[in-house]
């Protein structure tokens, strides 16, 4: 089996380095030049599309644009898995372009290089089997289990809620707080410590990927407003 | 020496605690019935009065009514010290209802029973010396010193504008993530933890301390309307 990451970006480069300890042939692609971990096989775009399974790792506004260009390509049989942060809209891109043949496994590894600096052991992966044979699906599964990581089997639309209300709220108030440039004090508590480490772990992150995160989340919208009202009904209530 | 605890609550009986580590006589007062620690000894108001010190642990807004109760019966040499998250309001009122013999050492331990559960060595204590002999300013940095506190000597109105962007923030955005009822997720990632942590622990603390801490620090207003026009600016900017 061969398999290769298409895009070595921040991520693509940590999850293909994690996958190359448990995937024998583990290869990477990306349009322009990077530099590749060591256990990971630059290759050609020709390479790439004759892979038995290609892990797409470019940001999310770009999957429609990806998947045009590589689905008249791919294996017929190949299985392709995407790791968007959000799923309900890149499940929908992959159905709509990729070969009826081809396999799709939908994922959201929920950690990155920062998050999983230690080992991913234990940390989260969201698996969405949306066309895919049992044995494959299988398989994959003890790949992810090899790695330790804790599995959550769940449809797109339930991991983008909960996503939501969980990875987006976070992220939008790391923002929010990168804006505000939150300063270092002598007097920091060890609660605003914990703070300014969320405003940097997020602001780290590509701006695209926030961007994409609540953009095309169908849940995000109702966790923003939410959190205005209950600001401004904090902020009425404090009024003298 | 004889250095009182006024007001046994959640933080008075924590930092009472603490300070009988390095105080001989550590004694405690409160109105109505408390569990102590063993290493400090219950007094009755007038013992407490009779003190050479007096620490106030009182909620913020209860300071001036606490010190018209005590100001006719303390020593008039005695040192008056205070613990509030603000600094600028309890110092006006200490400067005037106390006698202006008295002395008064204006303090804020930033920390607290959920803090400094491992321990307070290294967390940090602002001091504002506000009338007060040098040799016992002097006498009482070395007692934090000997707890292994950060110290940091500033001024009032310096304290609370560093707190408000700090600990006012924290709490401010603590509370609001608790009126949303931020759930556990089994796809929580690592920054979703830490602001779940973050809520959890305001939260535990006296709704009144973060009403006070709101509402009599002169620079949260501004806080919490940089935070409003951010987060609208932001929402603004994600709309399709």
């Amino acid at each position: 089996m061969t398999v290769c990451m298409y895009g070595m970006g921040r991520f693509g480069r940590f999850w293909a380095e994690e996958l190359s300890r448990v995937v024998p042939d583990m290869r990477g692609y990306n349009r322009s030049d990077r530099e590749f971990p060591p256990t990971v096989k630059r290759v050609s775009f020709e390479e790439m599309c004759a892979s038995d399974v290609i892990i797409l790792t470019t940001a999310i506004s770009s999957m429609e644009e990806v998947l045009k260009a590589i689905a008249p390509h791919i294996k017929k049989d190949a299985l392709i898995m995407d790791c968007c942060s959000v799923k309900v809209w890149p499940v929908e891109m992959m159905e709509k372009y990729l070969p009826a043949e081809t396999e799709i496994l939908a994922t959201h590894p929920m950690f990155g290089p920062d998050s999983g600096k230690n080992g991913v052991e234990g940390l989260p992966i969201v698996v969405s089997p949306v066309r895919i044979a049992r044995e494959r699906e299988e398989e994959w599964l003890r790949i992810f289990q090899a790695l330790k990581l804790t599995i959550h089997v769940m449809t797109p639309d339930e991991h983008d809620r909960e996503a939501a209300f969980t990875q987006g709220i976070t992220h939008f108030i790391g923002r929010i707080l990168g804006d505000m440039h939150l300063e270092e004090s002598p007097i920091a508590t060890s609660g605003y410590k914990s703070l300014q480490r969320i405003m940097e772990q997020t602001c780290n992150d590509d701006w695209q990927l926030f961007m994409d995160l609540q953009k095309l989340n169908p849940h995000t919208e109702e966790m923003r407003s939410k959190l205005d009202r209950t600001l401004a009904k904090m902020i009425k209530y404090l009024q003298p």
